[in-house]
């Protein structure tokens, strides 16, 4: 009994949440149910009907066929729709008039050729690509009219009268599906694309945030956080990863749309389409780093939080710029590409210098040499205590040159990213606490992976950041001014 | 001139090759003109003229509509044809029933409120995941025939003489599709995602092979051979991450389809979306593994030359066991799982006792030490001309323990081995030419991403066989017998 009261409960909420996930569901359901209102005043009322006649349910049916969510959708299934019945009507009219003079029973037979042969080109034009994309909806509609008209002409007198007054209605019933998708409340295949760019964008900066986060956090809130932190990076890349289709077919609609607002001139959606490969490329980055969480063969978690820091920086550059790229779209404008890429070079040179200032550990003999626990410790003074006694350590050790140079790199990164959040400063020291674990070559792969797949993932950005650049050129957006939205 | 005398034979290729790449499409094409054809006999044969009358409009209508590519598609439109006209009559008899007795204007603003109705919440209905995937085509013929009844019921009076003259030659055309769908040469989409399946799998050995052949090539082949090589392992994993929509259509489809032969019974076309769905995680692994051969960052071609026949060796093994799912899949019978895991292990054992056995190379530092050249030299001797010297060459350098094990897991490993192909032999000795490189780690991190994705793809692998065993024991494939077609 609770099971059967709950049930009105649960129809309820899925219901509503299917208008509350996109409230334009709404608004397209009542337009439907209003363009079908005032078509039935074309038999409802008196005059009207006077004026059409029965013709008026092909007006009904137009509607309920070629009004779609989407402004762009609708005028294109209405321009098929036309350009199939006239096309149609015309080759109909033409076969008519070979046909006329001839005999009943030959007539019969040619119409019969005709309608076979039409419906086997038709069908066959519908596996081309171009057109499967373009106008498959008008070739159906085509073959639809061409048969009706066709067949009945054999039966039915003043065949040109009925398709001209069928006509009519269906002009009648398109132009009002275009006002009601252009004029009340429109709603835009393009803003639709522009927006989902932007979301996946934004949705790719907070995979790549979490991937890393999830990488080095530690054990015991690993366990209990897992499902929480795996949700949302898992839905930032799947959406990009499956949007190929939903792109395609937007940007299709979209080059039906007329420019719309002043912010839209003619847009280049074909770009939008370019730029989603090259975020789904991107995105193919994205799973495998988060493939290296997941992985079953893992490098120790106090080796991983040697190079917390630089890999989280790499991280944070990496969606700061996607974030940076998403704001830039959103609001059309350009970006700052040396802005972007600045940062980004030096946080790819820190990640590549903590590298080298722990060879050691990749040395994979259990007998690690003591100098590498000397470099190590030396490596682990406090940096902000006494930064000046730091080169005399190293050069008391003159064969670990590789070392020294690697902490005078290190040194000199410190100094210049003096001005960073005082909580990075904290977490230094615990440096000297593994840096003289010893490791095997192949537990440090997984990790290897892991730092490889960021580098990748940086040179890749660097495609998504020329992308969007060339989008911005091509669809004129203004020019990067104020650094409101810029951190 | 020339350009306008080549364009005929460009389209004439253009349209050979829609025919030639899927000869059904030709078939269905034909399909298509005949069933055309013999639904318009409804009009142009007298005796048949006269049983259904003008009617017959609506069966060559519902023939255009209906009659799809494939058996399962014609079925689940024909079904929802069928359910949505048949319900829509009800609901609209009802309606009338209710409306009946009422005056003139009640009448017509009862019409008017029902059609709005009935409108927003058909179109409302059509956002819910489950309704457009399954019954989308369905409330739109409900929406269209409920409209038509209640419109017209308004100015005609022998309403329901006329839906039941027109349900019946829906039902005509209806029946005509699906005799010409299920039994004139029939296409199933069950076959075509069976197929597709065993496609992708292939494609993915072809990838993977092609990504680790490519990565070990040799430089001056490289350059000429890059685009003929990088083009098929590109189609052979876009094809498997392009799939998830085509792959649901299809297994929609294929639900609807009866058991249709022998090998075929209730097919689990769920398990087939679920293994497109593991395929495609595992294609994300050969994007990034292809994505090593493309990057700009590289190990050198010398020291990964060093890791060549053991990376070949686990991808041949990867390769293979997918060409041996591929043919399970395509004979509709089990494979053998141990017989498949067994050399995948080993593969990969070679593989780790390799990069074990090189751990000098990451050593980071410029002066290697020259006990690793003396370990490097060992290691080089021919083991084919003096198998039982090495152990004591060995002993000898008593400090290079892991070199040593390393060494002695190698050994055992070439006397298992012993039935290898003899190309495998010839090119161990180049070993000893680059053994004795040192390598920056930044160097050679490239190729451990490229081992760990290498790794990792065997461990999606497993998830692989996994799904084709659940798929095998769903589907009810016949026993793995013979060995007729395993290498």
């Amino acid at each position: 009994v609770g099971k059967a009261r709950r049930l009105p409960c649960v129809v309820c909420h899925k219901i509503w949440m299917v208008g509350a996930e996109d409230p334009r569901r709404l608004v397209h359901a009542l337009k439907v149910g209003m363009a079908l209102t005032l078509v039935s005043f074309l038999y409802l009322l008196e005059p009207l009907f006077k004026g059409v006649g029965k013709n008026a349910m092909w007006a009904v049916m137009t509607v309920v066929v070629v009004l779609e969510f989407t402004a762009g959708a609708t005028l294109c299934k209405g321009l098929n729709r036309g350009l199939g019945t006239v096309g149609a009507g015309s080759l109909a009219f033409f076969i008519e008039f070979i046909a006329e003079k001839s005999g009943h029973v030959f007539r019969a037979v040619f119409i019969g050729a005709a309608v076979f042969l039409i419906g086997f080109i038709a069908t066959y034009l519908r596996f081309f690509p171009y057109i499967r994309k373009n106008y498959d909806y008008g070739v159906v509609i085509f073959l639809l009219t061409f048969n009706l008209i066709t067949v009945s002409s054999y039966r039915v007198e003043n065949v040109l009268y009925i398709a001209r007054e069928r006509l009519y209605t269906i002009a009648i019933g398109c132009g009002l599906c275009l006002f009601m998708s252009l004029l009340i409340f429109p709603i835009w295949s393009g803003e639709d694309l522009h927006n989902s760019t932007v979301r996946k964008l934004e949705g790719l900066a907070r995979s790549v945030e979490g991937c890393v986060q999830g990488y080095f956090q530690d054990t015991d809130a690993n366990i209990t956080r897992e499902d929480s932190v795996r949700d949302p990076i898992q839905k930032g890349y799947r959406a990009v990863l499956d949007s190929k289709s939903s792109d395609e077919a937007l940007a299709l609609f979209a080059s039906w749309e007329p420019r719309h607002s002043r912010h839209c001139n003619r847009f280049p959606w074909q770009q939008y389409v370019k730029l989603g490969a090259v975020l789904r490329h991107f995105g193919y980055t994205a799973v495998a780093l988060h493939g290296c969480l997941e992985s079953e063969i893992q490098t120790p978690r106090s080796v991983r939080r040697l190079f917390r820091d630089p890999c989280i920086q790499v991280a944070g550059e990496v969606s700061r710029v996607l974030a940076e790229l998403a704001a830039s779209i959103r609001n059309r404008r350009h970006c700052s590409p040396e802005l972007l890429s600045d940062h980004l070079q030096e946080a790819l040179q820190d990640l590549n210098s903590a590298i080298k200032s722990q060879p050691r550990l990749f040395l994979g003999s259990k007998n690690a040499r003591p100098a590498a626990a000397v470099a190590a410790a030396a490596i682990a003074v406090p940096p902000n205590r006494k930064p000046d006694g730091e080169p005399h350590t190293g050069v008391a050790l003159p064969s670990m040159k590789t070392d020294i140079s690697a902490l005078l790199e290190w040194k000199a990164r410190r100094q210049q990213s003096a001005r960073e959040p005082p909580e990075r400063k904290a977490l230094r020291p615990t440096l000297s606490k593994i840096a003289i674990t010893s490791l095997e070559f192949s537990e440090a792969l997984p990790f290897a992976a892991f730092a490889s797949l960021l580098v990748e993932m940086v040179a890749r950005l660097e495609l998504v950041i020329e992308e969007v650049e060339e989008l911005a050129t091509e669809a004129g957006f203004k020019e990067f001014s104020g650094r409101e939205d810029d951190v």
